[in-house]
């Protein structure tokens, strides 16, 4: 017993399969090996030495090479499926008699055997994280091969109930968390790149400053999404007065009004479409709200990653609703890049774009008549407003190829959260504040109409902040969110 | 914003739904305003205001009456079940073709809504305590209405997934331990009763013992099973010199050899079905093993708890091959419990019920043809070998209204675990060490025999403990698992 | 190497020193042994190896009998003094010339050799403790051997420097905090015995009681002193109205005005004489009223150790001035304990003995000039004021021996603080609420005049608080603090 | 009390002394306001309001200018030093009637009041960082004050008994520890200067790297002193092979027989002179041991910051026994900073600067009779021996500026440490490995003589290593130690 029970149960394992683990025969398969583990493990022998098993395919998953990684995934996508005899049986059972015992019975066939698989593979310490890259790899593997997708269902689904909400952790950082952790706020950070050590530091060390993280208890050290806020005193309206080095903190200054929500960045790529972001910031609003009661409003910074490729598409057309010919002129102006550098060009195509973008958000929809902009989508499906233009707001390389420089700021109100977020879920209605709306053309306007009753409220009746903001110099970066297309 | 984001979001739903939150009207029925919060919580409402409904629904349920959650649960059962034409439908669908999207659509369809209601409950802080308290109460009143058994199954298996072994931490507990939590563990321990907190201490603080519990990270400081565990020189034959006030602990005492499992209880009712023994005494075993190389045979201590049950059943039987004449009038001894205080009734007694013991163990079988004995089909299910009868082992109340004081050891040995469990599981083999066997009289071996071709391993030809152990004293108790009939 | 670094480095002392360390020799004697370590410890070699000497003092300390301890402390009274002829140098040297180097030389000679010995000894992990525990020894054998007294003076000197008060840890206590703990706080409460774990709970959980406890980052487990608090609506009369079984405590009830505390213990023998007390009560109060801004007044309930043995001393004399013949006679009842039963002879009694009790606190005094009761003494010290007297505020048969079942309550005011133990330590002036003042007779009244002056402040002008509580039925114990005559 | 207890109390203390916190009046004189609370701290006073007085005294001061710092170290030193009069009285009553009680009445009289004063500011929470910032600052002052000593004499006394070692927490140092604690390693690092995050990372993270730091439980997040190590698999040479980026760990291989402390960095200016390093290396070591079982040597490499401008000045002397004419004519060619890249003017200078190394060492003194070389009395003082010369070991600028690129290391060997430390505080004697001895020229033999007999004891017969290791290319950087001149 002096090595380790464990060690001594798969011995155990391995005598009575021999051939299963016999790795010094040079002609063995890894992948062959693993499949057979893979079979021990949802066998009898799985309720014996489960805990053991599952940390021995996991090691051997884990030095695969890349081909037999895949192969494995082909082996749970082809054998670990539900069995059609018996799910064609249930199937029928159930339709001749439709009660609870058919009815269970169908949802046990249902079920595909590697559901129950990675529920035993869970059982080996540490195997969540395990599982979480595993899935990312699969995803890579998906790409060229689709008919892998019913195994990512089923990882999905078992992300779905271990990542409920319920058992994430909120957990500020700051200058006091370990370095481990900062190093992946670094390498996670996917919205306005952080430049290092010393950047991080002036993200989360000043009084004005804050970052907030979910973590899940299996995951000790490896943030799942994380939030950066900035605590100002008014509604931002450029990434660069947030972020510049040469900012200086007062501790005496006045309270804070307003929290800015800047960056928003996933971690986990292997979670990719297990959606964090909408608890997050709700969870953030709530503790800060308590935290600072001069906080009064709680907004987002937010770039407008698909503006210019929308507007490219469009400029093709002949729709002279949208775009007169002196409009289509003006924009000529963009092929030269100095137009940012000088007063005149940039109030021209402010004129312009500042409508045009009006109608991007509020007009301009997909297939599935949603917002084309992605972090549109993500907010206003949260229930925020669009609550203001940015004309300039980002004038960094990305902020400029991206939108030309503009971001926006969506507005988190609890009193309108639900209603916004019905009108947006069942009419693709886009809340927005009316001076936004104001700079749609008629055109623009009638496409929106129907959504403009929901969102017309009263409480809308006097705009409470300048809708549009204008900024002169030269500024940098931007936000992005949990918004995939 | 001063008071709370949430209670705001709240306050939206409300003003939207005012009918629904409307507590001061006199007729309020407060089953359907749970209902309809219920209900907002599945639809889209739910995604925008989770957390808030969440919260409020359980604080709604949580002051219910009785009668008006057993209305609750009825909701659930009846309302938030599979869509029947849907569900017919996507039957139909994949009888037709059976494909990887008919298949998802089928597995979608047969997942009854209220799946999908827990897990969104679950979104409030707390809500899986109060999960766990909810199901405890359901199966309460599944007794009496077993038609709910469909929201049970699908609790259940929402539990299977987040009470996954890779979530739990196993978490020693001693004399450092809060005393929120040794108070749970004095109210738990449903084997030997603690008497308070001085024989708590006796079972935690001395350098020979131990106790190991289960936690759940959404449980904090609620254990969910917890082992008592002695480290001592030999295999111990009752209870109560293990238990005994008197008893000295030497510090320089000889390093121990055998880990003693008296007692393991499982803390929650709502979690009842789903095991967590197994894993926490193969833990355990690693956890000692590694600790204390000195180790070598992790046994139990363990009750019968349905010997004498099944001994006033058999006396009634004709069948004398089981028990002869003599034997029948032997067991007339029984009736007057003075036997227990005389050296020799209670060796004629022991002569008799020895053999019975190893029949009730090894031969007489349920209808499923697996031991009657719940504590059996526990240790035995998980691969363990009955070791040792222990005549005399719990003189105790219970012991003696149990099983006339019998009390056997199971052990644990890696190296057979894997082949015992299948023995048991796919042949109802009792693994049994070779002595105990040699009890049986002739008929019962002919019952086994099937069985004993598999037990009667290589490694056993050496018997390693005397297999009987007789205490002569008057001693008490015993343990019992968390095996349920 | 693979034993450890400092027994080796010890090792490398011993064969040195071989007849030092030679315990296999029989006529070893064990005192000599630690002494000439102790020599060693202060030599150049406690340099080389401290820490190794200093756990090797501190393990034979540890097993030497009492009388082989005593036999120690006269080696550190007798050897390791401040040698004379350098001492007596020093101070001539300074008497002729006295300036900074003559001043440095004299400190360094005052200084004895052991206070160094301790600090060195202080390199041991875990010394700490146990030297606090070599003191509290060390107490016992001073009682009969008072020239080992300036053994005590510098371990003394040292545990002040050691306990300062900035390295103190205040913590709560509460249902959370290790068992191993809360034994010490059952077993260390010196005020109102605690029952087992139960009477423990009862002061430790419910939201409207409180504990708090100094602890030292090198006593880890073991607290210096602590406090137990009771939060209510009003000034309490008696204490078992607080203790008692029945009582129940209501969430929702209305927020706490006061926070009584009811009882201070000190825990470490060997500490005694440094005083925790008065910074415990004021950093308490300042935490309480920052959680709860509800809590007005911060008072204590205290026993009132010496009135029945004073009163038992002034029955004697002649002085009619305080007793006249008629309050002889009513003190008569005293000697028939059935006097508590009956309201009238009570009624008679406390008309006597309350004005007597004024006198007790206001006049009555040691030869120092300060109050005759130690309870007095320590909140008179710490700047509170005697607020108000509780007959019969402690009825158990510890209250009733004390002081006829007499207790009070003193009253910590910030604002009064410093003004009242100014008075109370320059003129020995007791603050007092009018109330009491005005039960004084005549002639009390003369006799503390002086005091009066001060304490009668403005801010006393309207007493708040009902000066004399009455308790009608039978009830317990009550509150000593860390005074020692 | 809504505000402050403690607030409120020291508005008390305001209202009596109108005054001292009077700041509204425009010529107030902040110095004097400090020093009048800080007689209130040692009056009376101080025992009501001692925490609120104490923290008012330390606000004050931390916003004072530097002049009126100095101002306010003149007034302890002048005002609150020890009275003359009652001084003279106590020394003259001892030499009268030398006895406890005189002694004792001498002890008191001896202390400054400051001494309390600095006990009595420790009250405040934070104030021990606080005094030691002050300590910081005073030794600065002394620089051109030196009369004002006696006040750092007493904060070091207190100093020395606050941070005796038995407070101190031995931490490890990781990449899991706090941002906040990293950011000051790297400020602190006096020895090889680390180059931002990512070389702080190869010197903690990789698996054969280890640092260790003391902290005070009063200085949480503030090491005090601390040490880098590299664990190797023999003595190394040249502290580039340490540091180098390209440095590759791999996990598989050899345990590790040697544990190399390359860089001890003292962190409080505030407490200079009190030593740890000599408890921090003997503790590092032990833990070492007892985790790394295959250690079998402790040793340094270590700077030799002396040597080249001990060089320059025998230079210059006319003694040709150390230094002959040739050795003279070979060292010209340290002129021409070339030499370092040409083997062969390598060769020639190693010849001639090793035995002068081997002098300097064991032969070059102080007028104290110590080495030159701080680091070399540092660690000879700890009881380590000279073991090794390492040629060329530190080839950067510092190391070529310091010492021609010379390293050594010491060894650390418990079996000698108390004997190396005695030789070298009582006779001054080098513990040195025999053939660095051998290096000599006979007429620095006979200087060192004394000394040899000492060292050449007989476990040295045999040389372990080989004690000149040559490096051949260019390397950088070196070790300093708590070493102060």
């Amino acid at each position: 017993m002096n090595v380790s029970f464990f060690q001594e149960l798969l011995n155990g394992v391995a005598e009575r399969g021999r051939h299963l683990l016999d790795r010094s025969l040079g002609g063995v398969d890894p992948t062959r090996e693993l499949t057979e583990l893979s079979r021990a493990l949802l066998s009898g022998r799985g309720e014996a030495s489960g805990v053991a098993l599952a940390q021995e395919i996991l090691a051997q998953y884990g030095v695969l090479a890349a081909e037999a990684q895949r192969d494995f995934f082909r082996f749970l996508a082809d054998e670990l499926s539900p069995n059609e005899a018996m799910l064609r049986e249930a199937a029928e059972g159930y339709l001749v008699s439709p009660n609870a015992v058919s009815l269970n019975a169908l949802a046990r066939a249902v079920e595909a055997p590697r559901a129950e698989f990675f529920r035993r593979l869970n059982l080996a310490p540490g195997a969540t994280a395990k599982l979480v890259a595993m899935r990312a790899r699969l995803l890579i593997c998906m790409e060229s091969e689709p008919n892998l997708k019913p195994v990512d269902d089923d990882l999905m689904l078992l992300f779905q109930s271990w990542f409920n909400r319920g058992f994430l952790l909120l957990r500020r950082i700051d200058w006091t968390t370990p370095a481990s952790i900062l190093d992946k706020i670094i390498a996670y950070e996917a919205v306005h790149e952080i430049q290092g050590w010393d950047d991080l530091r002036r993200r989360l060390d000043p009084s004005d400053r804050r970052c907030f993280a979910f973590f899940h208890p299996s995951l000790v050290d490896d943030p799942l999404i994380f939030v950066e806020v900035a605590l100002t005193g008014e509604l931002p309206g450029s990434i660069q007065s947030l972020l510049t080095e040469e900012r200086k903190v007062e501790d005496g200054e006045a309270a804070p009004t307003t929290a800015v929500f800047y960056s928003i960045s996933n971690c986990q790529e292997g979670l990719r479409g297990i959606s964090f972001g909408n608890f997050l910031i709700k969870q953030v609003v709530e503790d800060l709200a308590r935290e600072l009661p001069s906080l009064k409003s709680f907004v987002t910074l937010s770039p407008v990653p698909r503006f210019r490729s929308w507007l490219a598409t469009i400029k093709d057309t002949v729709d002279n609703t949208l775009l007169s010919e002196a409009d289509r002129e003006v924009l000529q102006l963009l092929h030269d890049p100095g137009w940012i550098l000088e007063q005149e060009r940039q109030q021209v195509l402010k004129n312009v774009l500042l409508p045009l973008a009006a109608h991007y958000f509020m007009a301009a929809k997909r297939a599935d008549s949603l917002p084309i902009d992605p972090v549109a989508r993500f907010h206003l499906g949260n229930g925020a407003r669009l609550e203001r233009l940015n004309w300039l707001g980002d004038v960094s390389e990305k902020g400029l190829g991206e939108a030309y420089g503009l971001m926006v700021n969506y507005l988190y109100d609890p009193r309108e959260i639900e209603r916004n977020h019905e009108g947006f879920a069942n009419h693709g209605t886009v809340a927005t504040a009316r001076p936004i709306r104001s700079l749609l053309k008629p055109a623009s306007r009638a496409l929106v109409s129907a959504g403009l009753v929901e969102g017309a409220s009263a409480q809308e009746a006097e705009p409470e902040v300048e809708p549009i903001a204008d900024t002169d110099g030269i500024e940098s970066t931007n936000d992005l969110v949990e918004a995939q297309d």
